[in-house]
C-alpha cells in the first residue's frame, strides 16, 4: 500500500471542495427556501434501515442499488438508502398518520452500489418532495410547476419536459393479456423504440387486431402536443383507462404551459421509466448539454401498501451534484483580514464584525494575505487611534 | 414478517420528521453561517472511502466503528465514514495541499456500527471546524472561542468547559520507560482515577522517585485554575515538555476567560481521551442535563502523515441532532392559505407572495385548514374584485 493509492477515492465516491461546496450549500437553501414557501415540510430519513422495510414493493432494481449491511447489535441485514422515495412514503404511512394532503421534502446524501449509466456518481445527494393523499390531478400539476421552478433556481436556461402517462401502455397490454414472457420482450421493444420487433411480437401473440394495431402504434406516438391529438384518434377503440389517461395529458400540458411558457414539452407515450412502481403520469426534465434528465417524477399511488396504509402519492427528485453545475457561481469576494494582534481592542471589533455578518479572517502569527486571496477585499489597520476598514493592498 | 415489523428503524439510526427537521436544518445554517464568518471553508468528504485510506492512523477504536462495504467495481475494502475528521486532513493534505493555514468546516452524517456507550445514535450528524498548517497556540485559542460561540448559537445556556493536554502524560510515561503491558496498565488507572491501582503500578514499575511521585499525582490535578499552580510546583522535576504543556493552558486558559468570562473552565490533567492521536490540548464542553460532552476537540499534528504531507492540525466536532435539542424553538405559524381556484389571477397573486418569501400553501380539492393548522395565519380571499390577504378563521 504506497502513499498514493491511499489518495484514490472509491469511482464515484466524490469529495466536495470549496469552493464548490459552498455552491452547493447555497443552492440547497435556495431549494429548500422555495420548497417551504410552497408549503412542503423538511424531514430527514434515516441512512440506514432494516432492508425489509427499505426494499419492500420498490422491485430489483433498487435491491441492486443497495449496499448491504449487517446490524451488529441484530445480526439483522440492514441497508444504506439509495433512493428517498420509498423512505419519505413510509415516514407518511406509518410515522406522520395525518389524514389529508401531506407535503414533503428532503435533500440528503444517498449511497448506490453500482454506478448508474444514467448517472454518474454512487453518492448524489437527492432533494425534492413527495404530496401524499391526493390522487387529483392538481397535485401532479403543483409538483410539476415546483419541478420547473426548481430548475429555474438552479439556474437552467433552456428546459425540455418530457411527459407520459403509464396507465396507457399499462392499459393496452392488460386488455391483450400476453403471457408474462411476450409482455416482458414487449415492454423491451416499446421501450427501445423497436419498431419492427414489436410489429412481430404483437402480431404473433395478440389476436385482438384493433389492440394489436394500438400496440404497434405506442412507439411511434411521440412528440410535441399536437401527439396527444393523434393519440386519441389512434387509439380511441381502446380501454377507457387510455381515453382518461389522455385527457389527463392533456390537463397536465395546460397547466403546466400556462405557468411556464418558456418550457418546451414533449410526448412520448412509450415512455415506461419506473413501469415497476409508477401509476399515472410520469416526467423527465431536460436540459442542453446534459446527457441525463435532472428532474425526474411522477405519481406512484400504492408504495405506502407495505406499511399498512396506501396512500396516493406524486413527487420528483434531483441530484444537487448535477443542478450545482448549472450556474458556477463563484463565491464573492467580500472579507476582512485582520492582523495577527490579540489586544482587547481588535477582538471587540472583531466580534462587532462578525455579529453584523462579515466574514472577518485574523491572521494566525506567520500568515499573509493579498489581494483576492482568502476571499477578503478590505483589511483592519489602526488609523488614528481606532481599529478602522482599509481597502486590501 | 408482519407489516409492524416493517417500521422497526435499527437502534440509532433516526428518521427526523417535522418540525425538528427545521430546526435541525436552521441550526445548520447557522453555524454554518458562523463558520463562514471566521474564514473556515465548507468541504463535503465522500461518504464512503476505501477502508486503507479511511483508517490510515486512526488506531482501532474507529475500525471498530468503521460499517465495511465491498466495492462491486473494484472488490476492494471500503468503509463508510464513521468520523469527519480524519477525511478532512486527507483533503487537507493530498486535494487542497494549500500553504500555510487552511480552516475548513463541515457538517454530514456518519455512521457508527456500535452505539458508542457516551453517545445516543449510530448516525450522529457531524459538524465542525479543522485547523491545519499552524502550530502556534493562537490557533487552538482560535478554536476553542469557534466551539464556545457555537454552544451559545445553538442556545447553550451555562457551559462547563474541561481542558486538559496530552503531552504531560506522554512525557511522563516516555520517561518513566515503562514496558508496554505496564504503560497500558498504567493508562487505565490513571485515565479511571484509580488512585490506589495507579499508586501500587509506580511503585512496583518505576524507578525514579521523582517520576513515580509526579505520576502518582496526576489523577489528583484536576479542578479550577488553582490546578495549573498546584501543577507547576508537583510537576516542577519533570522533563521540559510538561512545563511547556502548563504554560500553554494558562495562555488557553486565559485566551479563552477573556472572551467567554460566563463559562466555567475545569482543568483535569489525567484526561486521555484521544490519546492515539492527540498531540497537544485537548477539551471538552459540557451542559447541564446532557451526559456526555457536547463539543470535542484538539490539537492532532500527525493525521496528515499517512498521506505524504504532516500537517499541524487543531479543531473540534460536534453533533447537530444533540445541539438541536438545546432549545426547542417552535418554526413560526405565518403561512398564507390559498383556496383550490386555477384562476390566472390567483396564480399570479401566490407567484408573487412566494416571490417576496412568504410561504403559501394552496389547498387542493377537497383539503381544507384551520388556524394554527399547516403554519397558516392568513389566508388569500377575493374580495372587492382582488385577491387579498385577510386573517384565517
Amino acid at each position: 500500500m504506497t502513499i498514493a493509492d491511499r489518495w484514490l477515492l472509491p469511482d464515484g465516491m466524490d469529495e466536495i471542495l470549496p469552493p464548490q461546496a459552498t455552491r452547493m450549500e447555497e443552492l440547497r437553501r435556495t431549494l429548500l427556501d422555495l420548497y417551504d414557501r410552497w408549503g412542503y415540510d423538511l424531514v430527514m430519513p434515516p441512512p440506514v434501515e432494516f432492508l425489509d422495510s427499505l426494499l419492500t414493493g420498490t422491485g430489483t432494481d433498487l435491491d441492486l442499488q443497495t449496499f448491504k449491511l449487517t446490524d451488529q447489535l441484530t445480526g439483522r441485514m440492514m441497508g444504506a438508502s439509495a433512493d428517498v422515495t420509498p423512505q419519505v412514503a413510509r415516514m407518511d404511512a406509518h410515522s406522520l398518520k395525518r389524514q389529508g394532503p401531506v407535503r414533503l421534502c428532503y435533500c440528503t446524501t444517498v449511497l448506490r452500489a453500482q454506478a448508474d449509466k444514467h448517472q454518474g456518481g454512487r453518492s448524489p445527494m437527492q432533494v425534492g418532495v413527495e404530496l401524499f393523499g391526493h390522487a387529483g390531478l392538481e397535485a401532479d400539476i403543483e409538483v410539476l410547476r415546483l419541478a420547473l421552478s426548481s430548475l429555474e433556481a438552479a439556474g437552467a436556461g433552456e428546459v425540455h419536459l418530457a411527459l407520459s402517462h403509464i396507465a396507457i401502455y399499462r392499459a393496452l397490454t392488460q386488455a391483450a393479456a400476453c403471457d408474462d414472457e411476450v409482455e416482458r420482450a414487449l415492454f423491451d421493444a416499446i421501450e427501445r423504440k423497436a419498431f419492427n420487433r414489436v410489429d412481430a411480437l404483437v402480431a404473433a401473440h395478440v389476436n385482438d387486431p384493433a389492440l394489436a394495431r394500438m400496440l404497434g402504434e405506442l412507439p411511434r406516438l411521440h412528440g410535441g402536443a399536437e401527439v396527444l391529438e393523434a393519440a386519441r384518434d389512434a387509439l380511441a377503440e381502446a380501454p377507457a383507462a387510455v381515453g382518461e389517461a389522455l385527457a389527463q395529458l392533456v390537463r397536465l400540458h395546460r397547466g403546466v404551459a400556462a405557468e411556464h411558457p418558456e418550457v418546451s414539452i414533449y410526448f412520448d407515450l412509450a415512455e415506461l421509466r419506473g413501469y415497476q412502481y409508477h401509476t399515472g403520469m410520469v416526467f423527465a426534465a431536460y436540459v442542453p448539454g446534459y446527457g441525463q434528465a435532472l428532474a425526474k417524477g411522477g405519481r406512484y399511488d400504492d408504495t405506502g401498501r407495505a406499511f399498512g396504509r396506501a396512500r396516493p402519492a406524486t413527487g420528483f427528485s434531483m441530484d444537487l451534484k448535477q443542478l450545482a453545475t448549472l450556474a458556477e457561481r463563484e463565491p464573492p469576494v467580500n472579507g476582512i483580514w485582520a492582523p495577527d494582534d490579540d489586544s482587547a481592542a481588535l477582538t471587540e471589533t472583531i466580534n462587532h464584525l462578525r455579529a453584523q455578518g462579515e466574514r472577518v479572517i485574523q491572521a494566525l502569527p506567520g500568515q499573509h494575505t493579498g489581494p483576492g486571496a482568502h476571499r477578503c477585499d478590505r483589511q483592519l489597520a489602526f488609523e488614528a487611534g481606532e481599529w478602522r476598514i482599509a481597502p486590501l493592498r
